[in-house]
């Protein structure tokens, strides 16, 4: 095969992994989480605005995993994370939890298990894979992101959830532990993302790492993230462009 | 959609994930072996009985395994204790492993990132995983069987090295660990093996069980595991019809 992977110049070395951010390079959240917000609340009885619900229920995402990044708190999985913040934030819209069966709320917390891929996502991971290993590296727990890639099709050859490396991005061992476990240099492995910050921490830790623009992942006011903001390795606008810069 | 997943008698659960036993079940690590140890034998000018090398290079997989089993050893992963036997079996079939450089070694111990799958595997596999999760329940590590699966063209939707369980097969946090990061009940998990003793254990662990027949996995005289002996859930010889046995 004549094929020649990317050499990352940063790194020197020819990239083997390309692993994805998901919330938000590979999947719709807003979209997926809304969609299934507005149903919960018309099912109910409940009136709200189902973007702004979902738009809270991710903001409380980062401070929950402040509290273990910092050592605060014992490892706990996302969907962990994401069942308290649920309760959280229906209380910030006014509707009290307890009402609901915790069977009705495991199912509403489920739809970050079942959200959309971008449209582009799939026939991208499609033609990066002949080439390269693919996988999620994702602050994700392995059973989500396991029902993510069957739910929306993603074509991953690997899924190493954070419950695997028992840690959170952007802390190092995030990267280098999912580097370990693929048995390569963090030289091999390239992070595409749609945000800035992931990038920063992936190329600390000496990974290489490709930007791939999500403009309207926070909706059509987005403010953040809109471009580049890192001499990155690659830019690309969609992940079959990625593809391309990859020689895939 | 319609589909009613199988429901084990011994557990009372539906199954969720099959999971396989991959050295035998899944692929013929004997042929894949003898076959890449007869050309490197060839290429340095040794003569050898390549099958018997295979199997005496296997043979010591399982003390090797016991000596971190019984705690003497903390974890080592599966390609360690590869390489550490190759030098092993190399000597044992009068060849001195120092002859040859660490790279040509460690190719050689790729051998067990390329075995070919039996001739039933690929199909088999992909009729399961329409309605079932599946994946490797091995003692081999992520990126031994991450090669394997893209070389064999293994669809697994998840693998869980026992790097990722910190263990061995058949102590029971191997096949705990492994349902927890599905976030399944033991009972929703099947392991799928050619190895009656390998069945046991995960039946005491609380998984339900699946015997498929590998006659030839030790070569034309095999004496063991020909036959199930114990009440396995299910019995098939070959994984489609074991994907038949399932509904799939």
């Amino acid at each position: 095969m004549n094929f020649q992977p990317y050499r990352s110049p940063s790194t020197g070395r020819p990239v083997r992994a390309v692993l994805f951010d998901t919330f938000g390079t590979v999947v719709d959240w807003r979209t997926g989480v809304a969609r299934e917000v507005a149903a919960f609340a018309a099912a109910h009885g409940h009136t709200l605005d189902a973007d702004a619900f979902a738009d809270h229920w991710r903001a409380l995402y980062q401070p929950a995993m402040d509290a273990i990044r910092s050592g605060q708190r014992g490892f706990t999985k996302l969907d962990t994370l994401h069942r308290e913040n649920l309760d959280a934030a229906l209380r910030h819209h006014g509707i009290n939890p307890d009402q609901f069966s915790r069977e009705t709320l495991e199912e509403l917390n489920k739809s970050w298990h079942r959200l959309p891929p971008w449209p582009d996502s799939v026939e991208g991971l499609a033609a990066i894979r002949r080439h390269y290993i693919v996988g999620p590296l994702s602050n994700g727990n392995t059973s989500l992101l396991l029902d993510m890639a069957r739910d929306a099709g993603l074509p991953w050859d690997v899924i190493i959830g954070s419950d695997m490396t028992g840690t959170y991005k952007p802390l190092p061992q995030a990267y280098l532990r999912t580097a370990e476990f693929l048995d390569l240099e963090p030289g091999e492995v390239m992070l595409a993302a749609a945000h800035n910050s992931d990038l920063q921490a992936a190329r600390e830790a000496g990974l290489a790492t490709a930007f791939v623009a999500r403009p309207t992942e926070h909706g059509p006011g987005q403010a953040v993230d809109l471009a580049p903001e890192g001499d990155w390795n690659l830019v690309a606008s969609s992940i079959p462009g990625l593809a391309d810069r990859l020689g895939a």
